[in-house]
């Protein structure tokens, strides 16, 4: 492939794996700041998009109906660890909604429970339907998903519509969008002047509540929540599976998305820190850490690191 | 990179993620039979050596001194799931020897305990030592480490006390050998009639137990275990961390590795199906399966494939 974004792992003396990817750096205009490897590809966002995906459930008036907060929508966009504070949260987010737990688990396990809930709220309106039938839930889903071609459009530049699509953990479609696009989204929601006053507002208090609500979006220890606790109205980031990872910089107006080919999110992680860094935006008193993590070994032994390639911003 | 062996992960109409890496076939004379990629890489073989370590343990007389059979030389070579019919033959195992499961536990969790032992009954006449003290274990396995670098180097056909290494996961060195080296390994437990006859006894008794115990070498439904149990006497595999796979071909007198360069154990199992239906030994029954084994999203939803990518014996 020989794609430039190169994270190495080590153990002992010796790289013993390496993952490439590629990466974009874009401004709300569409102008390309940065770029790394063919940024046209088209990637499937995953999870990476679901602070994009939360703009409809924002703009819904879902939250002053049910007198929701920041914890609420940075769960929105979140893929959570499910700790007893996001199960809780959830809960009582049902709870306001008029819907009761067992009305959704069906038995699904809690992250399956997690993705159906947030798809049911962010339609708001259509939550009781789909609290009565699973037809209803479906229908939801497919409202969202069309909601969402619309916000992707407005906010990439270009028509969704026509992006094929691959089916998403939880069931909803996931778009397959040229990464250079996704940046551009990403940029979109950064700074978003050149947005309708309805979308402009919604992303305004999306990277609020990522910011303000860290915890909610992952979890103890994760990589998005210490950046997003660290960086507030400096950086707002969101990966998703298969090594996508994805970055709102309102402070210098870009937007940021990568993509390990790989699929690997242990490396999507290391370079989305390389390209913190080399934006200047990442805390000092975090870099070495963020950006060398430490491989352990069963026991706990340092036997090696993970680092941006000597090639690619190492 | 562009290294030839090209696992593609699919979701949908797309090709959502690809694995590369290289990989040997190689005869017992060091001839070699095919190669994709710079097979004079050094990697860290981990665990897929694991039939090779096994060889001290064979050799040592510990199986007809403490009446141990197939289960006990399958479990030496496996990294297992620890499931019941494991962990019970490890405690019977240990009994035997004359330990305790407490001696070891150490409050260590139990593929530590797993890695510990098999460590420790490798050695044979030193497990009264280190059963007493952690400086004993530690001088075990240290003298395990110096037998399978002979071993290693009789194997592979060179000095493999020149080989740098990295701490592998339960502390062991794991030495980084030529790719092309480590396929000989394999080829010569596979066709050990160039061995000493110490060495040959041991790799032949080893092979069958791979074969006959194939559940020790994993555990349910693992890809290691299946192949195993499907091709008694044709292929004994072992996979190894970040993304290694070996396999031993007694029919053809073939030994086989592959490494992923980037660590990714889905795609190895895929290029080593692949590997095996190339060289005419995967079985009919199992061939699409094993080849283009299914994404499933959480709620179970086929929602793409693995594959060998077209480039590369797709």
């Amino acid at each position: 492939m020989n794609n430039p974004v190169v994270i190495e792992v080590t153990r002992g003396p010796l790289v013993e794996s390496r993952h490439e990817g590629i990466a974009a750096v874009v401004k709300p205009d569409g102008t390309v700041a940065a770029a790394w490897g063919d940024i046209d590809a088209a990637i499937l966002p995953r999870s990476a998009n679901k602070p994009i995906q939360a703009m409809a459930f924002v703009e819904s008036g879902a939250i002053e109906r049910f007198g929701l907060g920041n914890e609420h929508i940075a769960l929105a966009c979140a893929s959570h660890y499910g700790e007893k504070r996001h199960v809780d949260t959830v809960r009582a987010w049902l709870a306001k909604v008029g819907l009761g737990e067992d009305d959704l688990e069906c038995g699904a396990h809690m992250p399956r429970l997690q993705a159906s809930l947030e798809d049911l709220l962010r339609q708001g309106k259509t939550a009781t339907a789909a609290h009565n039938n699973c037809s209803g839930k479906h229908s939801g889903f497919l409202s969202t998903a069309v909601q969402y071609r619309e916000v992707m459009s407005d906010l990439c530049g270009l028509d969704a519509n026509a992006f094929p699509y691959g089916t998403d953990g939880c069931g909803i479609p996931t778009l397959a969008t040229p990464l250079k696009s996704l940046a551009r989204a990403m940029a979109s929601m950064a700074d978003p002047s050149r947005l309708s006053n309805k979308h402009a507002e919604a992303a305004t208090r999306i990277r609020a509540a990522m910011n303000a609500e860290p915890f909610m979006m992952a979890g103890t220890g994760a990589f998005g929540t210490r950046i997003n606790a660290a960086l507030p109205g400096v950086a707002e980031v969101k990966g998703g599976a298969e090594g996508v990872f994805c970055g709102m910089l309102p402070g210098l107006g870009l937007g940021v998305a990568l993509k390990m080919w790989d699929g690997a999110g242990r490396a999507s992680e290391v370079a989305m820190a390389a390209l913190l860094n080399h934006l200047g935006v990442l805390p000092a008193e975090q870099r070495d850490e963020i950006l060398h993590p430490p491989v352990r070994n069963v026991v706990g032994l340092l036997v090696g690191e993970m680092r941006p390639a000597k090639s690619w911003l190492g």
